[in-house]
């Protein structure tokens, strides 16, 4: 299989030679990932100007690495930061990743690397991680298609009189049936008045007749996450359900619609929040909007009134506003969408309209 | 249900005085737990010589911290640093967890403390959570309770034939069902060669017969990972089989029998060792003899040749010699044990004899 992982190392190696660094020694695990391929525990990254690199890590992983990261030179050595001190010369600058590393270890680092002056690379390769290439959304999309067709076999239900925890359980299942790698985070189930808690771990509660279930959940592929919330009504939805229902349906649209090359993300976000403020319900709206997903499923950019970049092309995101009302129930509609010069293209595909089922 | 949070911040109090430090800021979400039972996924603690203790939390998380923590102070702030770093005046010394604090929170954390001396206190807490107190080993046993039950269940079979990721899947779901909160961590399932990859992720190759079936795996419960590793044979055993089986078994059990209140953790290690040199095994033993496990799967303390602590009263460890022969096949067997003044006591348990199973 080609890898990208050549080209996403000059990317970085360019970002070198723009800021006067002889290198990028890169500790965050996820990004040692993205950079090489190498998936294990334990390991730290070099990158060079010249694109070339070195991964370091312990002797459990000797042949991991040699596998999962076949066009870089491998070193086995506990000392990961000794490791990749070596072969640098005096007097050059080296990036680490202080926002990742500890003080500890850093403080390790500036003895290693001697005379070289580690400065900050700041979130570097999270940045370059925000555009996604074409192995990335591949996986992306194969993470949200089973995850989508898993909660269709789920929703086909029983589901009245399920608890929260079997519903959730059931759609885990389903999802490494259909070739998913993990869970990518903890299923939300939550039914009733539960779903007027954001982040709701599942409980025994059963779902009871004529009431809200919300599920937030998604499959791990190679790596990449799909992020999907879907909210039903288990028998006949009143008045109040379809009303914010029906609000949170519009906005998310509307978020979706916005998510184009070059949009101001400050203007996605504040769109989003007029049409809520519109049917009245801004105040029920009291989480993030949506973030970037791929090798971490929280990743950036966030969308948020304060954010200052605009969206760029393969930029995959969620798109998750919601309702909530402490005591009586809540509605969240959650896309995972890849960002592109058109329409953008929506990842999980399942129907937004307002399902009552049994 | 009374809590140990307090008796745990008291103790930490001593350590702070015997520092002669004002307070520690505690940042590590699992300290943070532990001192404080909060399960936010963002929070910071500063406790002060006096055993005094605030909670900074951001607002998602007020409702549960004021639940979680009933008998601290929580102060709701974004800027966790910045609340933690009020009232506290200037001319002292205060500890950070430099182990596990960014550099780019340290740097941070001494702008908001401004005249305030910020000073390591190194794996303070993590020296306190070796010992268990009753609410934590109750906990344990909980999760590992409920892990051989689950272990049970599924080798009550059938398993020839089933795949490793089925057999995985089925456990985990067992141990749901049976209680747990979540899966400590990524299940093993090996069967035939793959047995001799000591971290082997279950793929879909079918358990053939008379194959050797390594299974890896716990659950969690009130935040406690449980950790069990059974070897069986799908089939009949055969010479080779029975040879590298019997050679863990019997280093096993000399381990078990090692950990003892006061016994020096290298001494330990060197005893399973030489069991192993003796039948002739030792090179193919290629992993970490054990570690402590609690509110992390993996933490102090470890057991290794180089490790200069002595064995503590309370504290649970995992006990897991391995044989691993690259392409023929590999035999773990792993208990969680926690040391008395006497013979340990066994969490897991479930059969050490060779089982040949359908």
């Amino acid at each position: 299989m080609p890898t990208e992982h050549v080209a996403r190392r000059g990317r970085l190696a360019a970002i070198l030679r723009e800021r006067g660094l002889a290198a990028a020694v890169v500790t965050d695990l996820v990004n040692v990932r993205y950079l090489t391929g190498f998936t294990g525990s334990n390991g730290a990254v070099r990158v060079s100007e010249d694109g070339s690199a070195v991964l370091a890590t312990d002797g459990r992983y000797r042949d991991q690495a040699a596998e999962e990261a076949p066009d870089v030179e491998v070193v086995v050595d506990r000392d990961l930061l000794g490791a990749l001190s070596k072969e640098t010369g005096g007097a050059q600058r080296v990036g680490v990743e202080t926002h990742a590393l500890t003080v500890d270890d850093y403080d390790e680092a500036r003895e290693r690397f001697g005379e070289v002056e580690l400065v900050s690379l700041g979130r570097a390769v999270e940045q370059l991680r925000v555009v996604k290439d074409e192995e990335e959304l591949d996986a992306l999309r194969r993470a949200c298609d089973i995850s989508v067709q898993a909660l269709d076999e789920v929703l086909a239900g029983p589901l009245l009189g399920r608890t929260e925890r079997e519903i959730a359980r059931d759609l885990e299942w389903t999802m490494y049936a259909k070739g998913a790698e993990a869970i990518g985070f903890e299923t939300i189930v939550a039914s009733g008045p539960n779903t007027a808690i954001p982040h709701h771990d599942p409980t025994n509660r059963p779902v009871g007749r004529d009431e809200l279930l919300k599920i937030d959940f998604g499959a791990r592929v190679d790596g990449y996450h799909a992020d999907c919330t879907r909210t039903v009504v288990v028998g006949r939805a009143d008045a109040w359900q379809r009303e914010i229902y029906e609000a949170v349906r519009v906005a998310q649209q509307a978020g979706v619609d916005a998510c184009r090359e070059g949009a101001p993300v400050a203007d996605v976000d504040a769109l989003v929040r007029q049409v809520l403020a519109d049917a009245g319900w801004l105040e029920a709206f009291t989480t993030g909007l949506g973030h970037g997903v791929g090798l971490r499923i929280h990743e950036d950019p966030f969308l948020s009134a304060k954010a200052p970049a605009r969206l760029e092309r393969r930029t995959a995101l969620t798109m998750e506003p919601g309702i909530y009302v402490a005591g009586r129930g809540g509605v969240r509609i959650e896309d995972t969408l890849v960002v592109t010069d058109g329409a953008p293209e929506l990842l999980t595909v399942a129907t937004k309209d307002l399902l009552e089922l049994a």
